[in-house]
């Protein structure tokens, strides 16, 4: 039998994957397990989305260009507008969700060898991204004691290398919710524009900002126009992630072109989906109003159950719909494990993500835990109660 | 201004792409452009594709599994039983189109440096997908004189070295239409059972073979079964490209494990398409067999007006709808280029393929061209009347 891929061998499973089947082993049990693991939202998608499909006119379902259809990204000029980016429609390429548009900028600036300093806690898949392309992720680590704030640009600058060749920065943030400040994206496009490097920017939770504090895009910093790559997806702001559209943004032009050697070899992003999420674009405000409102509130309910629970504690996230709390436990990885695998309270338990999954460092964030607010309230309710009495009766509780 | 990837800069550009710019600016002057060089099929999508979509019953639209909808896969399961082809849900792994199956699978079971053997002329993209993991591929060049029969077993032989990792197949073919034979396939497996290969094989052409010959799956040759990693679509089947669904099919548990692991970083493939896709399992076999009857006289038609022009020759495809001919012209490129730029005939020109996309080795094919038989006859008699007129005043004519 040939022999496997060793990249493929050294990639980090995720925690959460691995814990996915004792999900549904405890689900099998008749156990009500409350999924506060994944930022799947359970918000409707905006019916003007679905209308589009059910209105399909097509008699063949062709490739679409390998850039994405052209009114679509003409009409998402004008929604990014709305937020002071100022792009064209060419410079936007449509991808298979946010997914491919990272992968597509790392395929397409980065080499093998190459290395990306990323702030930690940080979205797991970006790892297996920069293990496809052969490129390093340094991590700097941001702490729960600070909010999850930018480490000091001295941080930044211990790991640069001649090897460094990008910053990427997630904002607001998965898994903390974090929003960086103006301060701190200056800090950045300092660095950025010091090093010459290439600023990765994912920005797909810009629409969950709460706190009043001006959302500051990559694009709104001057003097890197060419250096910054934002990645974008409809999946959280329209609650369509199944239709995996995404969107790259540069004004680089040679990143374009070298973006679409590798649009053009996937031939084109999904039809049905780009039909849909422009239609998307045309939901009233009163959807993302609701939305909004339905966010801000679950995370003022969960932040304050939280850190109402002894011994939890949760910043205050100020974007997106997560939070990375600290528990009074020794592990959360063992921790997230034993309430789905020994625990139940009145036939409940939670499903919440080891933050072990965010860090590289090894050790760092050990009794952190990432939950996702996207339940109703009612529900996020009953699962603070549900991890309360959990963390009361968990054996390696430690206060 | 940072640095792209060299790994982009080195990724071939495909020639079809760059004569796209002079086919839009032959139509934007009022040329009529007859399109002989791409895969997409003007036949109707089924119909129960098209109401799928129509009928969707979901208020979000969610994240599906990172390894495709189970009922989907469950239903191919009987798919490929008609042909033979004895899987399992769990050996079926459903991507966004045979694309990413093609990138999973170098992904999966190639490391850097690693070599993969191609019979030329191939699928232009395979390149661009080895280039994204580091892989290497060498060609062993069939010819047009043998029909694009596989070379014998020596030339491959010729090829191994300790890096080499698999043999790449694509069977019906694309871009000749060659069919692999019995004893051919047996080769394969030889080699592949010798040398401890991986064998890619994409079949994505199987409902298309015309010649009463089997075909025969990778999936049917005995004593291989875990090298074999099959590349499927829908695409070219049902007439819809754009939905983007593809599988990658083993039974091998350690690739599979490994293949998970870039599903998952992906998140899942389009929701849609699956929709889409399963539905069209349920496609009548009248539709099926009225696009295999239109493609059967498009080939006639095509294969014999091509070989009545003079200087012309096309071997008879046995499946897929392409064949790559000889044409007499000193340059393939040149002349595909002129067709577009400086020739048209009653107010018509054609685009095709030249062939030098789908050869590596320098200077092979380039009086070859494919053609895509996508069109209706009415247009094929036409485009065909017209590549005549153009070669008669081609100023590279070489008889």
């Amino acid at each position: 039998m040939p022999i496997i891929s060793q990249r493929g061998l050294e990639m980090p499973a995720s925690p959460i994957r691995k814990l996915v089947p004792l999900a549904n082993k405890a689900k099998a049990n008749g156990i009500k397990v409350y999924h506060l693991n994944i930022g799947q939202p359970d918000l409707k998608t905006p019916q003007v989305a679905i209308d589009a499909a059910r209105n399909l006119d097509l008699d063949i379902l062709e490739y679409s260009p390998s850039e994405g259809i052209k009114s679509f990204r003409e009409k998402l000029v004008k929604y990014y507008d709305k937020f002071h980016i100022n792009v064209t429609a060419d410079d936007i390429i449509i991808t298979t969700g946010g997914s491919e548009a990272v992968l597509f900028s790392f395929m397409a600036c980065l080499d093998p060898g190459d290395e990306i300093i990323v702030p930690e806690p940080a979205y797991a898949n970006y790892m297996a991204f920069a293990v496809s392309c052969g490129a390093v992720i340094k991590t700097i680590t941001s702490t729960i004691d600070t909010g999850f704030a930018l480490p000091p640009v001295e941080e930044f600058e211990k790991l640069i290398t001649p090897k460094t060749k990008a910053i990427l920065i997630c904002n607001p943030n998965n898994p903390t919710g974090y929003l960086y400040t103006q301060k701190e994206m200056n800090q950045i496009r300092d660095i950025v524009k010091k090093y010459d490097l290439f600023l990765f920017s994912d920005e797909v939770y810009r629409e969950f900002c709460y706190t009043g504090a001006p959302y500051i895009s990559a694009f709104h910093l001057e003097g890197i126009e060419n250096n910054v790559v934002l990645v974008d997806s409809v999946s959280k702001r329209y609650s369509e992630c199944g239709i995996r559209i995404g969107a790259l943004i540069t004004k680089n032009k040679e990143v374009r072109a070298n973006v679409m050697k590798w649009c053009q070899a996937r031939l084109s992003p999904p039809l049905m989906g780009q039909i849909m999420a422009e239609a998307s674009l045309d939901a009233p405000e009163s959807y993302m109003l609701e939305c909004y409102n339905e966010y801000v509130e679950r995370r003022k309910f969960l932040i304050d159950g939280l850190n109402k629970i002894p011994g939890c504690y949760s910043p205050i996230p100020m974007g997106a719909f997560y939070t990375v709390a600290k528990l009074p436990v020794d592990d959360s990885d063992k921790f997230c494990q034993w309430c789905l695998e020994e625990f139940s309270y009145e036939g409940q338990t939670v499903f919440m993500a080891p933050a072990s999954g965010f860090y590289t460092t090894p050790g760092v964030g050990r009794d952190e835990v990432r939950i996702a607010y996207v339940l109703e309230k009612e529900e996020l309710a009953k699962a603070l109660k549900v991890l309360e009495k959990a963390l009361e009766s968990y054996p390696g509780r430690k206060l």
